[in-house]
């Protein structure tokens, strides 16, 4: 899923939560600062979530290029795992 | 270690791959969107590094308080192990 900078955390938590349980890993992708930061706070907050329920997370950072109105970005993606 | 702002990602990443080598784990604090960013962003680095000598490492995102001048403020905390 995308994160942008006005993304609320804890929405996004939400979402990583649910996929998590159903798929047992989810992808978050951000670019810039502002969007990572929402993003890496989402995880923390689904971590927090999920480990009521005995799931513990981890998360793989990378880089990766997309594509934006045919420009090229460097994006942060997430990849969010169980342990 | 603490990341700032105008910390160098591949500075940090050099750090936090020292670190893995030596201790096998390591952690990074981070105050604000910018310094989250970088701390980030060396990790995927550090990921790059530590993986051409078969090393995986993950990271582990939580909040922390922490008293900075005498202010109470939120930190991202990334702890990072091998898996």
């Amino acid at each position: 899923m995308k994160v942008s900078t006005r993304s609320r955390p804890s929405a996004v938590a939400g979402a990583i939560a649910g996929v998590m349980r159903e798929n047992g890993s989810a992808e978050v992708q951000s670019i810039g600062a502002g969007a990572t930061n929402q993003a890496i706070k989402a995880v923390a907050i689904a971590r927090a979530y999920l480990s009521e329920e005995g799931i513990d997370i981890v998360c793989i950072p990378s880089f990766i290029d997309v594509a934006i109105d045919d420009e090229e970005r460097t994006a942060i993606r997430l990849l969010i795992e169980r342990r």
